[in-house]
């Protein structure tokens, strides 16, 4: 399949990428800063002309997005209105504008992430935003059907426990290597509307 | 208790507004057009203004929102964000700025809808904004106890089957008289983080 992989550069991107390249499937990478194509999908002009870069694609893979951690009473609205555009909104964007650029049998998987039912201390903006997410893939999915969609839902990953485990006491990490995995039953299978969660 | 109702001109919130003066309860109204207080809840410098005049309150409850209904290729990238501002947003405003102004063991009570569990058609922008709400609410329960925060997740309402009945068919409609129980539930019980589904 031809592949069009947003975030490919980062942490779950590069696992992604290395598994589905694995796979045989031909990718094009996206990132802001790297990638065959660089585009902010937070921006809907730069959206579009990733679009007629990249052309037809038999998959839209997204392991993008960036939301702030604070205590909910140092969390402003600007950091709700951050975390909905740059992780939200950009891959429902991203979605939107992918419609015609994906084959008739084609597929979206987004990413999303565990705060949205097991809620953590200073995550109350990731929560919103990836319950946004979760509650616009299974949406969507009735509306787009023979084409599908999906959203990955990983824990915090083993790789990130550094940066972000005192987040998440006592949760079960999961290894970026099965984030990619649940990437690849979601493009290769064939569900739709369904949040998958791992571990 | 001493509750602030916004929305409280709308279908749901005179139910409300009328069970819960019948309960006893002190009603301070907030509407953009009409009530005790005028503010338009999306707008966070008139949201400051509403808190100086309303003062201290035991109970915030939320009975407001607006979602433009659509099928998803219709859509644009501007109903998914005035979605987000009027209905999200604008409620998770409503409680980071009551913080201060609810009593030590008082309650928030916000308003989400059904299509962030059961999928319509022309749904896609209401089914995100409800599931960032519900999300919102289970991440913001662990960090204000021993406050609490719930949201009520209605099916159409009775009283709207003529406007949006054919959005969702052979959804089991709900009363707003019942919409007002599962308030009164929020506000009265000692539940917290939790989504109240109805009927
Ligand atoms: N890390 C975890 O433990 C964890 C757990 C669960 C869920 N998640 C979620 O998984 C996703 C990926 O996490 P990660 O740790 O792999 O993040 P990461 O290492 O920061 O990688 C994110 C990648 O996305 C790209 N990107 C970010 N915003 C973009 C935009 N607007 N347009 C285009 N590309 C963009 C970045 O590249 P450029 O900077 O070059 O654009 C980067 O390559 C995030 O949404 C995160 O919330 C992470
Ligand atoms: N109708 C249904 O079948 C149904 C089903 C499930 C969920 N819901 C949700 O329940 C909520 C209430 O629905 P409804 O049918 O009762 O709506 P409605 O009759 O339109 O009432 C909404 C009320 O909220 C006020 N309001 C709206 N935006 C506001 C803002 N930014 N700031 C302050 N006040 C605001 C409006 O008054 P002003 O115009 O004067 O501000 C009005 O009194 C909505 O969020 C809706 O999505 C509705």
């Amino acid at each position: 399949m031809r592949i069009i992989l947003v975030g490919a550069a980062g942490k779950a991107g590069r696992a992604v990428h290395e598994l589905m390249e694995a796979r045989g499937h031909d990718i094009v990478t996206v990132g802001r800063t790297s990638g065959d194509v660089r585009c902010d999908i937070s921006d809907p002009s730069q959206l579009a002309r990733m679009w007629e870069r990249a052309g037809q694609v038999d998959a839209v893979v997204s392991a993008a997005g960036e939301v702030p951690y604070a205590p909910l009473a140092e969390l402003g609205g600007e950091d709700f209105e951050s975390a909905w555009q740059q992780k939200a909104l950009a891959q429902i964007n991203l979605v939107r504008t992918g419609l015609d650029h994906v084959s008739e049998r084609g597929s979206f998987t987004l990413i999303s992430g565990i705060p949205s039912r097991d809620p953590i201390v200073s995550g109350a903006a990731a929560a919103t935003v990836n319950g946004a997410i979760e509650a616009f893939v299974r949406a969507a999915a009735i509306e787009i059907a023979p084409r599908r969609i999906n959203v990955i839902s990983p824990s915090v990953f083993t790789e990130s426990l550094d940066d972000f485990g005192d987040f998440f006491p006592g949760f079960v990490p999961v290894d970026v290597a099965d984030v990619a995995r649940g990437f690849q039953r979601a493009v290769e299978g064939a569900s739709t509307g369904e949040v998958i969660t791992l571990p």
